[in-house]
């Protein structure tokens, strides 16, 4: 009775779940760990391979005779469509089912358009990259989606985001939903950049924190493995928390003292403009760094250290195991994330520091479209899919 | 086919997930939320009937004839144990799976005497008051404990504890099980604060911070309904988040101008001492508050302050939606409240505060081992408990 019962409590979705990393296992592994009949297996492994999600993998150990029953994830059995939308470029990709990119677009695109045109331009890509692959539309499991500004994630529309105009509350799912039916999940752009840097460098790690730094500065937060969103969407907004030395400079949020006013690309340039260096933007003074220009490195590793002021009550709150550092300026090396260190390491708690790594983002520009598929994916191999597959 | 499949899907587990809520459901609205047959759903009530974890409840529509069928989560099936060590205080409570205290004791104890001297006293309490509440060791599901120092959950082992000397990586669920065999759950004291205050003030806020103000500062982070540890179990960490007003002040810890040597109990009045005030300790600092002493209420208006400039920060990265002050110095009531406000509505950025509570906590003393007994139910009803005990 007692073994009856535990095995109509694990299903097909269990058994899925436990399949879905990729690691090939045996009937006789699967039937081990979770406790279940050879025979309850062998039907629900079944179950799986008629959905085309799990297939048979030949084992390596594999000697000529009867080859070994292993079974994985098959990961060309759909795929996911991600999008990572920035403030003036757009990033589309087809990617299957284990994160392997097929094919993927870099365009410049303008937010500021508003929703329709950037999103008909987003679809139009997909599509085409979808052709590309030779797959189609009903191959498509789920759609994931970064833009630069807050989001509800519940809804997957923008909710008040500063440089996105029209964009305010904009159901983005219902609309792309129209055009292509599979499930759209929207997530705020360094979210999405977070899930991407794990995935691409740190993927048995549950507690990292993914800082942008570009035109603006903010960060992505994933703590226990759950990335963190926070009650209004804003979580990871440290832009706008004030930095000691920074008291007298005025933030365009109406505040004064922002690390942003301080840290930001635009912030560096101005502050060397005010030396006498000449330095339009963050771009100008990446240039200047890989010049060597002096100026330029001291104003670099001041904004690390205002970076790093801010991130030790980070570190404090969420005790990481990693901070990775990207966005553009993240490419002027190790000057920026030297003086973010000197500081967390020397302002942080030993407890917090001692296995701590700060280091420039791994993923870099592939960040965003990364973590948008990893949101894709992880939706559609999640039990509620699974049970909507099943079900239909 | 494909319902069946999804029937099998679907177990004893799933239903008592569902049912763990406490909210009385007939057969038919459990099948109509899950989409399972009813006979299945008959059968699985049936068997978590047996199992003692649901009951019937009698329908306050009932009019006399046939009792309408509802059936809920039975509280008293089992009971948990509940323990807050802190620094020279000790909770213990009996508390059934509802949450509800059966039999409480709180006594002195110091910490550190040792791991030892504290649990034998803790588990002899425990059984005491199980025969006071007229259960037995065999009714326990599980035991929630807190103590005041860094965890690591998963072992439940304290990691380099400040103020708990030989308690350093004691296998605290080993040495209980010994005696009492059930899981043990241990958590960092500031951490089951939350949990305490959650349950008894918010229970449906997913985002609140416990922010604990007494000889030392901590905070318990809850993001996304879930408490956030950290990679070494020092998330909440925030005593030692550098002030601006503080460069000159020395803590404790090695470092200057901590918020903890500027705004704790001991800090506040050290600070009074300064200005001439007689003032020992945090609780001489309440005493003058609550006689109206205009200096007292300052220093603890400016420590509101300071402890404010920290949660901008906390309020940026986490977005919570509320604050609870909790801890001794929290009676003196609205003037560190205030202190706290008037920092983070002014500094924050409006998007995270529009909806954000900063509340004196409702739990009180109570908050520890409310939240000790959450952890442990939180365990006792989980799917793997569940599966245990089908099994078994």
């Amino acid at each position: 009775m007692g073994v009856e019962a535990n095995s109509a409590g694990i299903g097909v979705t269990e058994l899925f779940q436990m399949l879905r990393d990729g690691v090939p296992r045996t009937r006789a592994e699967l039937a081990k760990s979770t406790g279940m009949a050879r025979s309850t297996i062998a039907m629900r492994v079944d179950e799986l391979m008629r959905l085309g999600l799990v297939a048979p993998v030949a084992g390596a150990a594999s000697t000529g005779g009867r080859p070994p029953s292993q079974f994985a994830l098959n990961p060309g059995a759909r795929v996911v469509i991600a999008a990572d939308i920035g403030a003036s470029h757009a990033t589309v990709a087809v990617s299957d089912l284990g994160g392997t990119i097929l094919a993927e677009r870099i365009a410049p695109l303008d937010i500021t358009l508003g929703p329709v045109p950037v999103l008909t331009w987003t679809l139009e890509t997909a599509l085409a990259l979808l052709a590309e692959s030779g797959r189609t539309a009903a191959d498509v499991a789920a759609i994931g989606v970064g833009v630069p500004g807050p989001v509800e994630f519940s809804s997957g529309r923008p909710i008040n985001p500063p440089i996105m105009p029209g964009w305010d509350r904009f159901d983005i799912p219902a609309w792309v939903g129209q055009h292509l039916p599979a499930p759209v999940l929207v997530d705020n752009d360094v979210n999405i950049m977070a899930l991407g840097e794990r995935s691409a460098a740190w993927p048995s790690t549950e507690h990292l924190m993914f800082v942008k730094v570009a035109t603006g500065i903010g960060a992505g937060v994933i703590s226990g493995g759950q990335l963190l969103r926070g009650a209004e969407g804003v979580a990871g907004d440290i832009g706008h928390v004030r930095v000691a030395r920074g008291s007298d400079v005025q933030c365009a949020c109406g505040n004064r003292g922002c690390l942003e006013a301080l840290a930001s690309g635009p912030a560096i340039a101005r502050a060397l403009r005010a030396q006498g260096v000449e330095a339009a933007d963050g771009n100008d003074v990446v240039d200047l760094i890989k010049r060597g220009n002096i100026d330029a490195i001291q104003a670099v590793r001041q904004a690390g250290r205002d970076i790093g002021e801010v991130l030790t009550a980070c570190v404090s709150l969420m005790n990481p195991s990693v901070i990775a550092i990207g966005g553009s300026m993240a490419r002027v090396g190790e000057h920026l994330i030297a003086g973010v260190r000197e500081v967390v390491y020397t302002r942080s708690t030993p407890l917090a520091t001692e296995h701590l790594s700060i280091v420039q983002s791994w993923a870099a520009e592939d960040a965003g479209v990364r973590g948008a598929s990893m949101l894709a994916i992880e939706h559609a191999l999640s039990p509620a899919a699974l049970h909507m597959l099943v079900a239909g």
